[in-house]
């Protein structure tokens, strides 16, 4: 029996709903054990809690928490699959976009945060691999998208 | 049987020839079944259809229209292994990257013209995930370029 | 038997050690036949052989021989699971990101370097699908940064 669940519990946090969808896409797709998700960013409470990039509006502090909210949603999209987060079998693959200005290199930085927090919602299960990338731009100038890839079990197919 | 083709026909597009090559790399590679392509920009009769960064050289209508016919040339890609569009299962995943202007924040309604489409196309079997994401430059000065997975049917191995 | 490591050695290349993780990820992981990796730059003999935007401090060669680097670099992750490079069944996707100048756009020139190489020393398990991609910043103000997917066979599970 997994401990993710009340992992996250005790760390004070809890899924989010999935965030409003920004176009003709689906949350997430299972193929075969993998569930693949869509891009998102740091949506919270009904708005985007940063906007702007990162070195300029945003801090590296507030970046950090923009990947871990990111990430979140992602895990709100991949349980419209497997219905609760005990379901993953493990993090496969995050890939996180900075958008930050020309000067700003601490990209691992910002979405480390992020790497640190699954660690502790699913331990060993959390290990994964990682991208972390720079852009000059984002979708509605949020400063960080994640997308995500797991493998899952107790699925119906 | 599968109307992937005939909603094609209907909507009067085709499947194009496979864009010239870049470089040492293949269109399209499956895996199990799964088809993954390699990245395309909207090349169209023997040249790029458009060039330059969306919000600058490049309109949203443009680019708009860029995401479609880059999401076709995938889609000729993949028809090098599934011989054709009724033998793709299912969209899987459309990752789109907008070479736009720093202040350019409309990404996701570019990459939105090609989900549509595939909805037109492939109907149930469209639905995809998505991630669509800003940068400050393309291969070529390409405004936009698109990369896919889908699930096919019907392959030999 | 597969003859990679020996067509490395042939090119006077080896497998190098994976470079310092920066951040709680791991250097590979497996899915089935499948071992994705996590994103490298050109780490060599303790630091980064080249720093800076292609375009601008890093020149087209210096790029090319980046995106090599960071290459061997991914391979050396996936060895992290297979053991060697001749249990790489198949290069299945590579994705570079170069980190350029606003009027740079010979990415696929710099990723090509890589595709290259992975056919010498792969030869027709060499062949893969490439998404080149530009961006404004890479973590670190390195100049390329690559992540691969692979087949891999003769694994314990």
């Amino acid at each position: 029996m997994k401990q993710h669940q009340e992992n996250l519990r005790k760390l004070g946090l809890k899924i989010p709903p999935i965030p409003p969808k920004g176009g003709a896409y689906v949350p997430a797709i299972q193929v075969g054990n993998l569930v693949f998700c869509s891009g998102q960013g740091a949506y919270r409470d009904g708005k985007q809690a940063y906007l702007g990039r990162v070195g300029n509006e945003v801090s590296l502090e507030q970046a950090q928490e923009a990947a871990c909210i990111a990430g979140l949603n992602c895990l709100a999209e991949i349980c419209s699959i497997t219905g609760n987060i005990d379901n993953i079998k493990r993090i496969v693959q995050i890939r996180g976009f900075v958008n930050c200005t020309n000067n700003f290199h601490d990209h691992p930085k910002v979405i480390d945060a992020l790497s640190s927090l699954f660690l502790d919602i699913f331990g060993e299960n959390g290990k994964h691999v990682r991208c972390a990338l720079g852009t000059s731009n984002l979708p509605g100038n949020i400063p960080v998208e994640v997308e995500m890839i797991v493998e899952a079990e107790n699925l119906d197919n």
